[in-house]
């Protein structure tokens, strides 16, 4: 048995977690913390948790942590790694940080995200936990950057193109559309419900933190710098992210090559989903699992590809993908804790 | 392992027990039929489940049935179980029927679903499936009419007042409300987004059929014939039931001895929760689980309790109940498949 | 023509009144004034005015809203009235508060609002503003008391029958269910969407401040003192009410009597609907219109009668009202910018 | 006065008509037809209309109309324009159809919309209806082709962009969202709420039949044939289009240039509202209105230029414009019954 704590556990991520964990038979949830909550139960926070869960949540001591746990997760918002995890590392935890501040060189974070960087080596240890793309890598690691949402949808749909050479990477556009739990509990203007409601916007639009992230994959992967459009919008939905990504194809690439291409690079991997011909995923049909569905469509009129992805913005897109990398840390089936049936609807 | 067939596989109560019974460590699906989608696999109809089952869907054929199945579902709408019954009973199999054409004797069905009722010795052998309240029954049952999705919601939260006689049954109103996957999967004008949305309406204002299933129940355990008022009201949500039950105390009855009946009338009951004191249940707080949350308040000041139940309307309203019923009939463990956390957000 | 301020421009009531009275032929706006965003355009607080309005958001000042105005509309939370009202009124203005500070005596209000009242001679001073119920006090008053959205829906519902007698007051229920714009632009975690969507609640069980607002009322038409219970709940919906009233029907009123009744009551009052029998109102079909629908079923099983109610809260609820009041005052047409046809889908 | 009728009524675009030409100082609507609901009042069919109209819907007869009629409005599905078209305009009406008969020639009708094109002198005969850049051809015809939802948002994005060479036209890729009212009032199961409601996907990707009467458009614009990207999406929501239009910026052309070739092509056009830099439209910001928003966002960092354009799908994207040719060919100000302001929130 795995002993997990979970670090922010009063936020969406957080109580995310806890929903997955709870039937995974191989993690026992020891910790639950979070300076804003501390001193309250997690089921008076989250009365759907009552009966459920009987947890007090505590303030972040990585002292106590360490004591208990084995493996952190860290949910809370973008500028707290820093404070937290340097001293788990230390103690010989082994940490998956579900927010954005390893992901990116410290340089590139500071520009994008406007926050003091974590300390170099610490970003220089963390992988990138793409969990079909890097599964070595995470198998060995003690210290996880989980991908951001837009990212994970974007990138399980572009990387096989990429690496194949099947596109041209200079001809990238990603239109990407998420629903409102992407943006936390926090009470702001742009979450109040009759802001959201009826609505319907592009918001950071050549802005957005998550570009950095998405162009760093596909350089890597194309062996030479990448830059994309990438242009997110807010749906009046709760979960759900479907990302429309667009490339005109390279010379030699039919519909068909593309198919096999893509159920060959995802051959064994549990999670994704390649649809039929002519079939487009729709994000309802992934929400609360952790299965990232694609779709995709040659124009030969126009010789670009458009490619659909839809995840569950919590759980591919967050905290299920959290809860597949510690699987595959421990060693344990990479489905465990994450095989429910799609809600629908 | 139990075999289980669903008669109706297309419908959201149908697809609903697709996804509790994927996890259910005793049951098998061996058999799925409806005679409107016959021909196509479950996965087509329903992309979310490719990857999960791989079934086709077939026509309904009793004899087929029997040879394969140990219990049937049938996850119709009303006016088809009498056709499709009384055959499986004669095979010997074990019948969960969910929809109503069951729950109310000929002449009071005829009268408020102005349908044909099925064969009286067939209604007269079905058991009331409200698991809390006719385990005993239901555990030696061979038939089960499913409870309706209001009544599960208002019983559960008047049954406890009625039979101990805390309230004065004649002053008894229920004003429900309820998301739209109620209505089914059918495309009727009364479902269409665009005059859902951004709407919320009452429905069969004093003529509902879940009106007579409620009183036979309230009548049974007063003793005495109840009239009561339900109202039933479309949400621009999908999944979930509210009731909000009026009712004038009885005297003697204070707000802490109303708590104390709840808790001991559901002591030891795995999907009945009762709030603290001031706490009221939300529908998204049991969204995709098999649990009935209750609160109350009693007033001073006019001597009237209000009792707020909340349900998913597909789960503990249909398919979760029939699932709960058929571990009660086979022996299994009460949660067996049911021990979701509830999706939130 | 008049010259209006309106005090708490950038609440939703606040912008919903520029959009009344934009294509109000004999109103001039010639003053916006609200302490959070002073310094401000309102057309850039909500670009949806863009080119429609310019115009600074300015901070409050009694002298100078008397300098430019002659009529003055608050448009705030409840707690500001008495530091702004007084002073306006010295100065001669006609003033029409659309919060709750001036409805309710000074010992109820500090019950019910648990803030401190307004002085007694302001709060007596003030006309209570349910315009088809007074309209003369409206025509002469200086000041009024706007209704609240429950209470107007509600009222408009329940004054006919008890002012002739024709319910037992003492059976009263009203099960009111609102849209979110009601809670206000507020950045509140009980108004973050991923909270409110796909979820429906009661909220202030037995204890909503709209209470008293409504039994004053149906006290002062019944001539005795009425308790009621009111509950309101929480749609995941942006605009609409819907108020659902029971009451036992007091000796000889049959349906067809009843609905003579509701005729004969509105005969001539241009904004509300008596629906046909049979028929009953959705919120959305009264969606951007100052109108009030009613619908009602006398249930013979049980005695009952339904009134259902449905307003815009924005409009007839808050703001429509408000406009309507000023026509009174101001002698004229009632329905002066108030003309629109409900948006529909 | 112009009198006018609507061929159509019961349909969501035929009710908007009503909607906006019940407040047009110059138009009265003398005649409603539609062959579905023959017979019924249009109050009956859409009870917000009770009070507000009181006519009936008669069978589609061209004589009948054409004795009452001036103006004659098509708002049919596609596929009825043949049928009912040539025998208004031999009577010498002049017509507006909404639907998308008349928008593209014989061959490329047959093979989008796979119906059979109307008579191909008919089809010429047609002006394409898009107010702002058509306004001399409109002023002066018979028939007007009012261009899709889809193709409004997109094209008054792109024509200023095109005509004047700022980008690359092989490079255009429009990814565009709309809410469910486009579908239409019919009860299909793609328009059922429970289906469409938290969930969002993309349709007909590189098929849409408004990708021709686009690209027919901007071919004009540019000299030379233009193909592009364009992808529908269906949004969660009743109203409102957002179409987020990518190209490549031709050499010379700085964000400021692009700003004001903006400004110029749409001064003194009421409409069609330029966004400041850096703000973005959000469909909730035409809601009820006429109204265009565009936005745009240059990033030097790929030299791809992002443009931003809302309207209301019922409105601009078909009623409204429809009221606004109808204003442009009888002399009328643009504006007239068009000047309501946005529904917000």
């Amino acid at each position: 048995m795995i002993r997990a704590a979970v670090v922010g556990a009063s936020g969406y991520t957080g109580v995310e977690l806890l929903r997955l964990l709870h039937r995974h038979p191989e993690v026992d949830i020891v910790c639950l913390t979070g300076d804003s909550s501390a001193g309250k139960r997690i089921q008076d926070i989250y009365p759907h948790l009552q009966g459920i869960y009987n947890q007090p949540v505590e303030n972040t001591d990585p002292d106590l942590i360490a004591e208990r746990a084995d493996f952190v997760f860290i949910a809370l918002p973008s500028g707290h790694t820093g404070s937290i995890v340097p001293n788990l590392l230390k103690k010989g935890l082994r940490v998956i940080d579900l927010g954005g501040d390893l992901r990116l060189p410290g340089d590139m974070y500071s520009k994008w995200y406007k926050k003091t960087p974590v300390p170099e080596p610490i970003q220089k240890q963390a992988v990138y936990g793409l969990s079909e793309w890097y599964r070595t890598e995470i198998e060995k690691a003690q210290l996880i950057a989980n991908p951001g949402c837009y990212p994970t949808a974007t990138l399980l749909a572009l990387l096989p193109l990429v690496e194949a050479g099947a596109i041209e990477p200079d001809s990238i556009i990603v239109d990407a559309k998420s629903g409102v739990s992407g943006a936390g509990r926090a009470a702001a203007l742009g979450s109040v419900f009759s802001e959201v409601n009826e609505n319907f916007k592009a918001y950071k639009v050549n802005h957005h933190q998550h570009t950095p992230e998405i162009e760093q994959q596909l350089s890597k992967a194309a062996g030479k710098k990448v830059v994309m459009t990438f242009t997110p919008h807010l749906v009046p939905m709760t979960r759900g992210i479907l990302a429309t990504c667009y490339a005109r194809v390279s010379a030699g690439w039919t519909q068909s090559r593309l198919f096999d291409l893509y159920h060959s690079t995802y051959e064994g991997k549990p999670f994704v989903r390649i649809r039929p011909v002519g079939n487009y995923p729709q994000t309802k049909e992934v929400t609360g699992s952790n299965r990232c569905d694609i779709g995709l469509s040659l124009d030969d009129r126009t010789g670009r590809l458009t490619v659909l992805s839809v995840i569950d913005n919590l759980v591919k897109g967050a905290s299920g993908q959290a809860v597949q990398n510690l699987n595959i840390m421990a060693g344990f089936e990479e489905t465990a804790g994450l095989d429910e049936v799609p809600l629908y609807p």
